[in-house]
């Protein structure tokens, strides 16, 4: 893989991000040549220091993905492109609809019509999304579950990845999706809870605050620690028999309580407690979800690697040495 | 169901168009007071003289869907929206992405927005469309068949309709679905064959022009005559059990050559030949369908009732008595 990715071109959108910078960092160890694009909008997940571990080595370009003009001339001379720019929040698509769809949905097929127009053959790692799903009809979820979204980031979401599977089979433009569900990890931005919950509650047993959990808690989630995501994408962008299709990654079915049990364990302290949803979640919920990654495996031998409580472990050590930079 | 209609307000998007013309004259013979909106684009279906027979009786506003100030607007003091407007051309939604996203995708959120804030109580029945499903995996295809559009306007489509069934389920506001398959008759737009194939052979044998059929002609289509397309749209304007659902339309399945053969034969002339796929099309090209519209039935007691010779004799009458008004 190590050669693989060496002197390759990268381009990663959204690469400032929590799972873009990963990866970022990752494939500029490995030899390639990172570009990253990120619009630095406060809200999201951006952060320069995100990428200090190789910010003499990657190239940072600051553009939104709903600029067509720039994205016209990055996709240029790269091999690879990771596509992870997205908005993630689910309650914020409901109260700004239309930002979740030039982001998710026009952006897309902008940068998609970019790839046809002016590089056709470079191949495309798209970031999906469990959202996609809405509420499981049955469990685990395998990738032929149908698609019926709760809210509008889900129904975005849809079309942004479907656009790439129809360039993928029309022009022949190499692209593939991975269906992410919640992932954790350092360089998750620590701002508010509406981009993923779950580091949301590590930064509150940080600061001693009771974790609240909606409903019952027992909601489960099925959860990454972010190097294992950024490990299928990295499969994916070098294997070549996964181009047109879509692939869900999962790892470790657990309730939210049990995580947030898991953290207070490792943390040595905290505490929590069961409140009502609010009215605007509740609508949007989307209950227990675990998803079927066989064909992951089957396609890459991808599997999870890293234990919930060495992810937490990893995770907390992160935010203590570098909280300044989060907070 | 002339009771129910009588005095309703009714707005019709795209209500010059073929459905939405043919609907509108139906609505306002029941005694409703029937708005129609129409952006009169030439290239698509608007004709003012498809609704002359009800000219004095329904109200005539000609804006774009896309404008959201008007339609912030419009969707006050309306009782039912049959929310028609959008493209139909496979082909043109792969040479112009952006304006059918913008038309099928953008518009119909702000649509569903502009009721959302102005007016939640109305009603809406949309107009989908059996290019959401992309090709069959079997037939007949029910709605629980996985939607995998094969082209843009198919993926913007089920963002479309997705967003209504979501705005039901989250805001309640009554939405309903209906997936439409190839319609024919009369109000048709005759100029050109990118919004529908059944009408273009009827201006070629009109024209004694040898009609072009794609492929082998085996293609099986399942085809319904306008008015009862806009009967089965009509039983669910005034159906209190259809909120939240998605029905599929159906009737006819015949190949294209037997339809073409039926309207040689009512005809008493004409011939087609049997042509290549141009590219551009074969790379989207459906294969067969065929609907099982018994949801539909079920919820409604809708069957067609007009059949195959009945509906060219009357679409045939039509065209020859008005040819002035669509060539």
């Amino acid at each position: 893989m190590k050669d693989f990715y060496n002197n390759k071109k990268v381009l990663i959108t959204g690469g400032l991000g929590f799972i873009g910078s990963t990866l970022a960092i990752k494939l500029a160890k490995m030899g390639a040549k990172v570009t990253i694009i990120d619009s630095m909008i406060p809200e999201y997940g951006g952060n320069l220091f995100n990428i200090k571990p190789v910010e003499n080595i990657v190239v940072v370009n600051i553009s939104d993905v709903r600029d067509r003009f720039s994205t016209n001339y990055l996709v240029q001379n790269h091999d690879l492109l990771f596509n992870l720019a997205g908005t993630l929040s689910h309650v914020d698509s409901m109260t700004d609809p239309f930002t979740d769809l030039e982001i998710n949905c026009t952006s897309q097929l902008s940068l998609l019509e970019a790839c046809r127009q002016y590089n056709p053959e470079i191949k495309i790692v798209y970031a999906g999304t469990r959202n996609q799903y809405g509420k499981a009809q049955y469990l685990p979820v395998d990738e032929k579950h149908p698609l019926m979204p709760t809210d509008v980031n889900g129904i975005n979401c849809n079309a942004g990845e479907y656009y790439h599977i129809l360039y993928n089979q029309v022009y022949g433009i190499k692209a593939c999706s991975l269906r992410m569900t919640n992932t954790f990890g350092p360089r998750h931005q620590m701002k508010h809870p509406r981009q993923g919950v779950l580091n949301w509650f590590i930064r509150q047993l940080m600061e001693g605050e009771t974790v609240r959990l909606f409903g019952t808690g027992e909601q489960i989630r099925d959860i990454n620690y972010v190097d294992d995501v950024v490990e299928a994408l990295v499969l994916l962008g070098s294997n070549d028999k996964v181009w047109g299709e879509v692939f869900n990654i999962g790892g470790i079915p657990v309730s939210l309580k049990q995580f947030v049990e898991a953290a207070i364990k490792i943390r040595g302290k905290g505490e929590y407690q069961i409140v009502p949803f609010p009215d605007e979640r509740a609508k949007i919920e989307i209950g227990d979800y675990v998803a079927d990654y066989q064909k992951l495996t089957k396609f890459t031998g991808w599997e999870p690697k890293v234990d919930l409580e060495e992810g937490l472990k990893e995770t907390f050590k992160y935010y203590e040495e570098n909280q300044q930079h989060y907070w």
